[in-house]
């Protein structure tokens, strides 16, 4: 083997949060099977150092392939990006010019409500994330899509007092949250907890507090399927993101860029299924 | 304030894993803070990558301090390291002539045990990793170390036949490993699980499976305090790391080399205590 090394480099605004992390685990197995490495430059977010950095990595010659998590780009960075022959893939964010590999947030939030529909449920809530910041929530505002598509396509109706937002995405806010619908008497007989398991945990243990029983009274589906998803009690129905297979094939295809099977402007766009895990809460 | 922005370097052998994610945590903050960026380098853990990563970093003046996690460096490249003015900073693994950040793993352990022992267990069964890499296990051995000097300490006997090991650290096998103790009749009456808090989870499961009650029949306590371990019944009594701060420290050493408020050869050292968590299960 060992042909050259080729270096890619891989920009977020941080590398501490769970998504990232998880994103992580399915690119760093491959640095074991063949001559690349990989450097990681967190950008914090703020649209000036981020510039900063990408320039730096382009003009310093530090990759081969650049691999964008949720960091859009503007339109001249990336044509220069191209015109050095550096390939560029964005993760979750896609970006006019550039490849793309995301998860469909419609479809995953979409089969969790038409599951909810079809077990019987008549008043779905929904806790869903804020947008705190328009240019890296696209999923916040995709899985209010796919819920409220979902509503419709059944015929049954919208009621936004059945929707309710976390900024942080804790288990106290969904025990806050579910205890406002509590409170406020919403009648609710489902709860998607678009905004993660966490969330999800956080209101099944109001449910349980307040005596009301799990899938019975109230149907519970999370979304994440983090490692304790299957040992809560009862194990939490959950639609799974394939976030190690988001890494996976975002650094295959910067490979293939590097090696020129796929040409710098074919501008490919993988979307990746989410998985929708039928457990005890729903 | 900014003044020139500084570069610091993060050398481990993969950034996909708890520990990193969260001295990240401890990390990432400061990059808020000041004129500081970082850049992270996966070495994967085989040396001749390693050794040719962090000289590129040396070399190529990627850096202005380098914090290595968990990864040593032989003598003559840190050497190489200081002569150029780049201060090391290792995390975990400590390095002759560089400066230190750990967390004291003998302590964390003893003081588990320590507990459990004051509370009237006479009988106390350990789950800790195993060592695959003596070059970076250090953690399994002090732990095991702590667990053995407390039993000592109050002169209680040692049984090896107390002691069991886990590869990945699963809630899989923590249920495995405390389904042989039952079967070997062991006759535990509490479970120190070295391994983790995952470990402790899958040992409480069997054992409430096995109609046996936490923690009254069985104290169980777990290491790292992971986001979920209050949410477990019973909630998960442990250890914790204060992994964050481990990152935080380091970083904060980092930047003192640069301004050289700290010097090159003071070789600091800077040890943290972990934290005793008590909760319901022991």
């Amino acid at each position: 083997m060992p042909d050259t090394l080729h270096t890619i480099a891989v920009v977020s605004k941080l590398f501490s949060n769970y998504f990232v992390h998880e994103v992580l685990q399915g690119i760093e197995p491959h640095l074991f099977k063949g001559p690349y490495e990989v450097n990681y430059y967190p950008t914090t977010g703020r649209i000036d150092i981020e510039k900063d950095m990408l320039k730096s990595i382009l003009y310093e010659k530090r990759a081969d392939a650049l691999i964008s998590i949720s960091t859009p780009m503007d339109e001249e960075l990336l044509q220069a990006y191209k015109n050095s022959g550096i390939p560029v893939v964005f993760i979750e964010e896609s970006c006019e010019g550039g490849h793309t590999v995301k998860v469909d947030n419609v479809k995953g939030s979409y089969m969790a409500v038409e599951y909810l529909i079809k077990k019987g449920r008549k008043k779905i809530g929904i806790i869903a994330g804020e947008f705190l910041d328009k240019r890296t929530n696209a999923n916040v505002i995709e899985r209010l899509i796919g819920y409220r598509k979902a509503i419709e396509d059944y015929g049954m109706q919208l009621n936004e007092k059945l929707v309710k937002h976390v900024a942080y995405y804790t288990f106290e806010e969904g025990r806050q949250k579910m205890k406002e619908f509590l409170e406020e008497k919403a009648g609710l007989d489902a709860i998607f907890c678009a905004g993660g398991d966490l969330v999800a945990m956080g209101a099944m243990e109001e449910l349980k507090d307040a005596g009301i029983k799990i899938p019975d009274d109230i149907s519970v589906v999370g979304y994440d399927d983090i490692i304790v998803a299957p040992y809560t009690k009862p194990s939490l129905t959950t639609v799974k993101q394939p976030l190690e297979q988001l890494g996976s094939e975002a650094f295959e295809l910067a490979v293939k860029c590097i090696t020129r099977e796929v040409k710098m402007d074919e501008n490919r766009l993988i979307i990746l299924d989410p998985k929708f895990i039928v457990r005890k809460s729903a």
